[in-house]
């Protein structure tokens, strides 16, 4: 099989990067293990639990609790799934922003929970008056998104704690591309800023380490045990993760690049990242472009549609939001070089778009 | 990061393996795609359906449908999810085996439905009689194993889908382990052995394609589009995968797998294990034990628990039955060798437990 992948060189579009050097080393070296077995395969189960002490430490939890897991959607699916279990209620909600992650319709699906939809502001957060008139009694579980998918915006966490608990409903935050830069902005999204109960963050977006790491953490290790379904063999008695056999590359790869980066390599690249999206922001703005200004390292733009599809003829792999902007994320491995390498063929296509085709 | 796994060396309890060489190169060289993101990564998605296009050759499907998921219990989960949707019935039940994994009482949990659990014979294989019994108008799905987690067992399949049939119920065969060694058996257990409607068949385990590589396979594209789930973005309309992001290294290993070893290294490697499988049974009922004789390449036999943990003690990664046997997977990682260094340290502990204490 001697096809290759292609190259990272005008990916603008993926909340996942080239995993870091000592990462891709580390999960090479344990490509062969199964955390998901953990008497056959102890060394990779014993650094899942550091990997969860310094996922802990980042997100302001005291006593770590979690697991790494496939990705944000598996995390996810699981909170909701804690949610479900805690509730009192007989048809269980979780209340969300219109911003919020697919993964929590995919959980809704799965899990036969209901979903009530919260809309954004109109600086693209959610709409606080909105969920405080629809939480009830209900309500299981309340979801604050701490880095967007689609702007990158962070929800007034501290404020959605106090609602979810008004009625007794968990809150979740996800954190899962946010959580690797908001420890170095002055944002409250964290355990240690708010009554968060469970959080999803992925050390394989902004942590720069391989897929597939995932990260699910919990308040308190009794959310954890709504998960544990017993099961029947002697060597281990239950099991609280989604999947079954796990992939120890993944798990290998987060402590390594933990240890390597956390917190001085990823405060160095959340300024790189943001700079460079304030940059392109910047010039994007100068074109007479309506850009949303980036608070976290992602930006949109209402770049037209066919110079969109111009720009991805060229190759470049742009995504655009549900209301047709651009949107370009600024992960590690998009330099200014690159950035600056888009504009100019956005500059060139965007011309040859607009210009009127001749009438005979 | 500078710690290393163990050795395989005395691993003999995992249904995974060391990755075939190739497997591992193609491994290493999509680490840093994600086949969950066609857009941005196409070469991977391609190669996906090259993967599901063989392994549907390998299950006698005509018209390969089906995706590579995180591994057997994501397949197993998505196949009852598939069956839930299917249902006609307000309390679907899944009727399954005694022996059948771990992974459908997950399923049950996570999806809200309701098991029945039939027993085995005394050949260990699923009781016909009385799934016969058991199944009625709730029934959404029967569960079929080829190749049982503790005895690598085959249930009789045609048997089963008559009986799936008989009820309007799908029928789901759980080859995760089985399907990379059944080809090359007389046993009847796939697509075009029987009307079955789901196949779980993971690359990752007699595959020796690297974690995570499991497989979903289904007879008609329609099954799949049970799962999908809508997205709001422009770029992908809908999902049908458990997870969202997903590990291109995965799915580049089982192409790269399967084109080298399929069929002629699988077949190879079959005879290889069984052979070790069979030399292994005949030397521990030579010693006195009552052994489990492998119909595929598991062993399992009534070794005493001193004995058991006395060799883990020396490092064997071994494991017991849910009835306490000994249970060795004859993978292909496990030499000759390998077996006659176990049973010498069995010989050498088995005796050394069985002394008397001397009383004074």
């Amino acid at each position: 099989m001697q096809i290759e992948p292609q190259a990272f060189d005008r990916v603008l579009s993926s909340m996942c990067t080239k995993p870091h050097p000592v990462a891709r080393e580390a999960a090479e070296r344990f490509l062969a293990t199964n955390p998901g077995d953990p008497g056959t395969y102890p060394t990779i189960s014993a650094l899942e639990e550091e990997a969860i002490a310094t996922l802990g430490e980042i997100a302001g939890l005291e006593e770590p609790a979690g697991y790494v897991a496939s990705g944000g959607t598996e995390a996810n699916i699981q909170a909701v799934r804690i949610a479900r279990e805690r509730a009192q209620t007989r048809r269980p909600t979780v209340v969300m922003p219109a911003s919020a992650h697919f993964s929590f319709r995919k959980a809704a699906d799965v899990l036969g929970v209901d979903l009530c939809v919260v809309p954004t502001d109109d600086s693209h957060r959610i709409d606080l008056e909105a969920v405080r008139s629809a939480v009830d009694a209900d309500t299981a579980m309340v979801v604050a998104v701490a880095g967007t998918t689609e702007y990158g915006r962070v929800d007034p966490i501290p404020e959605l704690g106090e609602i979810a608990r008004s009625v007794d409903a968990l809150l979740h935050v996800d954190a899962a591309w946010g959580g690797f830069v908001l420890p170095f902005t002055d944002f409250e999204w964290h355990f240690g800023h708010a009554p968060v109960d469970t959080m999803t963050i992925d050390p394989h977006k902004m942590g720069q380490a391989a897929v597939p790491a995932g990260g699910l953490l919990v308040r308190d290790s009794d959310l954890l045990d709504e998960l544990a379904v017993d099961t029947p063999y002697l060597e281990s008695t239950s099991q609280a993760t989604l999947t079954g056999t796990r992939s120890g590359a993944g798990v290998a790869s987060a402590v390594a690049a933990m240890e390597e980066l956390w917190p001085a390599g990823y405060r160095s690249q959340y300024v790189r990242s943001q700079n460079n999206a304030e940059w392109l922001a910047d010039v994007l703005e100068k074109r007479g472009y309506e850009v949303v200004e980036p608070t976290l390292p992602l930006v949109a733009a209402d770049v037209p549609e066919s110079t969109f599809e111009a720009l991805r003829a060229e190759g470049w792999r742009i995504s655009r939001t549900a209301t047709g902007e651009l949107r370009v994320v600024c992960m590690p491995h998009v330099s200014r070089e690159m950035l600056a390498s888009f504009v100019a063929d956005l500059d060139r296509l965007e011309v040859r778009a607009s210009v009127p085709i001749p009438s005979d």
